[in-house]
């Protein structure tokens, strides 16, 4: 089973009247309902409200894969909860990064960028292209597939080079965007999706639904770490012994 | 001074007419023309029907960087010329494809994959975006730039995930494409740039121009090699004396 | 069940005494031996004098992974064979490339540089390190492992920068060569693996068999596509109807 | 001219014997004063101790490239400086991390992981080897060059992949480490480089004098932005009315 928690900012969904009709349980509920249907994955939620974000390091250690939203409130995450999320990812913890979760304080600490972006509310459609039609995560899709109805993203997106560019995002407003970024950093794998703004219905939609199963199965970490400190910072003295430690 | 050598199969510009018109002595000589006017910049164009399809070992140890522009007529390029393009490229020399070059032969070996894509004639808007608004090709240009008629290629593009994507195409039938490519291969750089379809004047275009003169002045070589064999594949008999050979 | 083919030069088995001794019944076999006896993997052998090098679209297309050894031969295999292995690559067969076969058409092929590097034969140690611990290829490895005995190789080695870089050789000589390097092309994956001269019984190393176990299960692909150019070359007439190809 | 600060943690220079006999002046002096003999180039230093780490805005406006030397005392570093050279490199100010600084606060910012290392002190031989001879750091190198005495730095080394990696160093211990690696975050460029340790006099040899200066050349920004805000979180209102900012 891969153990799934989504964390979510849980803000609009209290207090904009249009994302409560499109998510009115919020957008973890909306996305833990369907990939709670699958038969290799099990889901919990926390939202920013709970006691210290929802986030403790039992919990991580208990989760293979972190879907993360959040958009307003980026900042009422204390650093200490961004040291634990970035240790669980560098020690083998998959984590996704949704839609405004670019500027999540642990996607910025991750990346070591501004993660920036140009942006406009125009209601533009959004045609998600698969660039690379083999890779895990664009399994089960289309050529491309439409979502009639998304913020605009465009670039220039201030990220590493990903090390693998899975989707692009085609907007009717005239604006690309790198909508999938593969990434690996220490033992952890990162997805970032692009679509996902909570004023549409893009969660329901059968194709970003795949491609977040799919993510979820692809950022499972091969192989859990329990310390980061031990394999790493340490002395050898013996080495010529043939003493090795156990990673 | 970057000595520039424009490579191009000059087929339809001889038996088509619509790209008669738009280029009635060669695109070879559009492009000249331009990058000719700079003052760092001194240009030769050579044409498929040229001897030896124009290249020889000695034009390209004092090109720089060469440009090359194929379409119909890929497969009259002899393997030897292939090989040639190739070790000048590992050794230093810069060489940018343009448009429809993708399915060249030099840039497949290059490659090592087919780069195949997708494709339509629909006189398209393409409306080029830039990705790296501090990359040294991208410099002088705006956010982006339009142009009004350009043949359609979509992904997925067959090539190695690049090492910097410069520029992406959007286009208003509604596909997208990784329109500027950087690579480092052995101790050369290689470009690859989408737009330039022979029936619309893009080499006229001022934006197109400046991303030419760019490339070019980036692609140069900062050292060049006169051989691969040399540097590479010896036997290390005394290297305990301290004896290194010259690269 | 992953579906194993061996390519074995086969020569110096049968030409060079010190080989004999060490791989009686060639490489291809020791390396079929102990793949053989995983219980998720089938293993088949062919050579170098076998009819077309062993190699026809049927075998390839029922190869999930193929591993590569070849050295003082390599321009016996036709060109027509390397179309044949790269095309089958780029559909999605892993492909493991071993010491020598760094020179190997197929390789050269896959990479776009010579592939060339510094070499010396004076029997000594290699000290394989671990370089991403938590790499799929290297689970079950201790931090590093040493080979009593390897033929020295040395940087630079040209070949594009690894997309992972997981092992790196140190040698009791003064050398260093990055010795588990991995790609991806098409839809296909690439790992060169550098340990394994002819005259060392490298292969019957219990760390470097765990490698190529490893290496097989990494390799294997996650979809296959029975054909290039269906999904890529194509002129999308109708794309605004919504009708897409199948992949 | 290229503008170049030195950053140095001065804390060994003036407590422990040893490194006082090699640096009497400091590390940082040390490195000024080479770099300072180059025409092209104009050297500042700063050290821990001076007031705000001597670390200004103004400062970093007027730094082309930041070296930065650290060991003890990177927690003495506040984050509001860290900050400040962070938002520095993306906005286009080149920076070099020598030796221990890979622990720095501002290399662990920059790169996203722990930057981890195993290490020892035993006075190892180490043997720097050319990976990219063609490399603009490289230029002027012989082969390899070696450091006869050096603090033993080890894989796994815990960054992310490096765009390009130039060095790899050799211990006698057995060792081998990634010794010179490059990336691009934002507009600016990166370079690690791992010799250097404070009881060595490894800034007085010519060939890491040769790096460094080659370094420093390599990482010189070609553009400056004088904000990361402006061109990149705007809302584009009025895109399609043909409106560009201004970079």
């Amino acid at each position: 089973m891969i153990r799934v928690t989504v964390w979510n900012e849980f803000f609009h969904e209290q207090h904009d009247e249009t994302t409560k009709k499109v998510y009115p349980e919020g957008i973890h509920k909306a996305i833990a309902a369907f990939l709670g249907k699958e038969e290799d994955i099990t889901v919990k939620t926390v939202v920013l409200d709970d006691e210290n974000c929802g986030i403790t390091e039992e919990l991580l250690n208990e989760t293979d894969v972190l879907l993360w939203w959040g958009h307003v409130r980026h900042n009422d995450v204390p650093d200490s909860v961004v040291d634990l999320v970035q240790h669980a990812v560098l020690k083998g913890m998959g984590i996704i990064f949704l839609h405004s979760g670019h500027h999540s304080k642990p996607f910025r600490r991750l990346m070591g960028t501004t993660a920036n972006l140009c942006w406009r509310e125009t209601n533009d459609l959004e045609r998600v292209w698969v660039v690379k039609p083999y890779h895990p995560i664009a399994q089960g899709l289309p050529r491309y597939f439409d979502l009639n109805g998304e913020e605009t993203y465009g670039e220039p997106f201030d990220i590493p080079e990903p090390d693998e560019l899975v989707f692009i995002g085609w907007f009717s407003g005239g604006e690309v965007f790198r909508a999938g970024c593969c990434y690996r950093r220490g033992n952890g794998k990162i997805f970032y999706f692009q679509p996902g703004h909570e004023t549409f219905p893009t969660y329901y939609n059968e194709n970003v639904q795949t491609v977040l199963k799919n993510a979820v199965r692809w950022a499972k970490p091969d192989v859990r770490v329990s310390s980061l400190t031990a394999p790493h910072v340490r002395k050898i003295d013996d080495m010529k012994d043939g003493e090795d430690y156990v990673r």
